[in-house]
């Protein structure tokens, strides 16, 4: 992964096992992190992380459980088909996110991660929680649903970013983006990028993540 | 279902299909509705459901994703292998219960619904919110990793719980049962006790199940 400029990862967020794959073998080479989405991971299980693991031994590979509850298990489970990091919901309890931590870390021999999903009206409080518990990684959303109802991204999100960022996060953002719109985050230390159909579904999509990453190193250099 | 008197839910929150099918075939008979949990569906897929539905036709079936994104994929997919039901997160956006409600009705001729997992730091202004949106189903929990740190039953619960009956939710409570403490819950109007190990890895868990249902029926009448 990069040090100085944003990572890329693609989301391969499909609700058929087989478009995934045929997503993840067209740009999982070209990205920096590899995600099983949710939606994906709840059609298919984690069958999708094992295959991902196989087909890409080297890769961060992610297991977007979003998880809420019974965080060791749910770690526990992903981490030994081959999840490095997983992400929780902003509104599970601390007591399921250092569970979850522990779990995958174990497995990972201590380079085990949580990401939190902020969606909803999490709190700055809660997030030094989780800071303290060693959680250092958030993703900043906005949703799917959301972007479908016209919402976009706003200087107020631009500002709980930056907030995140000097809190000591390290802050991935999420929700329609394009290499148009990237320009919006210049000045940020951002960490990552996650793109679902931005690439999977695009004409090249080994194109469209090249794109990407031009831009990124375009705006972050 | 009953009206006057709780139901009882079971939740197969094994990591293991076999191991869920095993348990829903030796209770699912005894219960009301019974649940595909979320730690099971994120390792097996929705064939979870799948295969509830086919041997069980006629009983309420959830799927618990604890939806936070992708509202409309989500219930579609599940509501397609046989939910009645589907959970989603609190802090999920107001669009993406709107879109998983949406659809889940439509797939169920409009018997569909959705039900909101309380985890967290909710507030009771955006549960109105929900009652807005046509969403009068809410599960109060205490989360597993919660009870591993010894949390359980208070009577700040309690009075939570009330409240929301008051605003006119079906409150569904979940979270360490035992045939022991449903006592606490008397004079509560409750619409559902969800359990999980309690009844499944019981010795003889149709016998668990009909204890739970007749100390239901005994405190309910």
């Amino acid at each position: 992964m990069n040090k100085r400029r944003p990572n890329l990862q693609v989301a391969l967020d499909h609700s058929e096992l087989h478009s995934a794959l045929k997503a993840a073998v067209s740009v999982g080479h070209e990205v920096d992190i590899i995600e099983a989405g949710t939606v994906c991971l709840l059609q298919v299980g984690s069958q999708l992380v094992e295959i991902l693991r196989g087909l890409f031994p080297d890769k961060t590979l992610v297991a977007d459980t979003k998880c809420a509850d019974a965080g060791g298990t749910v770690a526990k489970n992903n981490a030994l088909c081959g999840a490095n990091w997983m992400t929780c919901i902003c509104s599970a309890t601390l007591p399921t996110m250092k569970a979850a931590r522990k779990a995958i870390q174990e497995i990972n021999d201590k380079n085990g991660e949580i990401q939190v999903e902020l969606y909803g009206d999490w709190t700055y409080e809660q997030a030094k929680t989780w800071l303290d518990a060693g959680i250092s990684q958030v993703i900043y959303h906005q949703s799917r649903d959301a972007l479908l109802e016209g919402k976009t991204w706003s200087e107020k999100d631009l500002d709980k970013i930056k907030k995140l960022i000097n809190m000591g996060f390290r802050v991935s953002v999420t929700g329609g983006l394009d290499t148009e719109n990237l320009e919006l985050f210049r000045g940020l230390d951002i960490f990552t990028f996650i793109v679902g159909r931005g690439i999977t579904e695009a004409p090249k999509p080994a194109e469209a993540a090249q794109e990407f990453k031009a831009e990124i190193l375009r705006i972050w250099g």
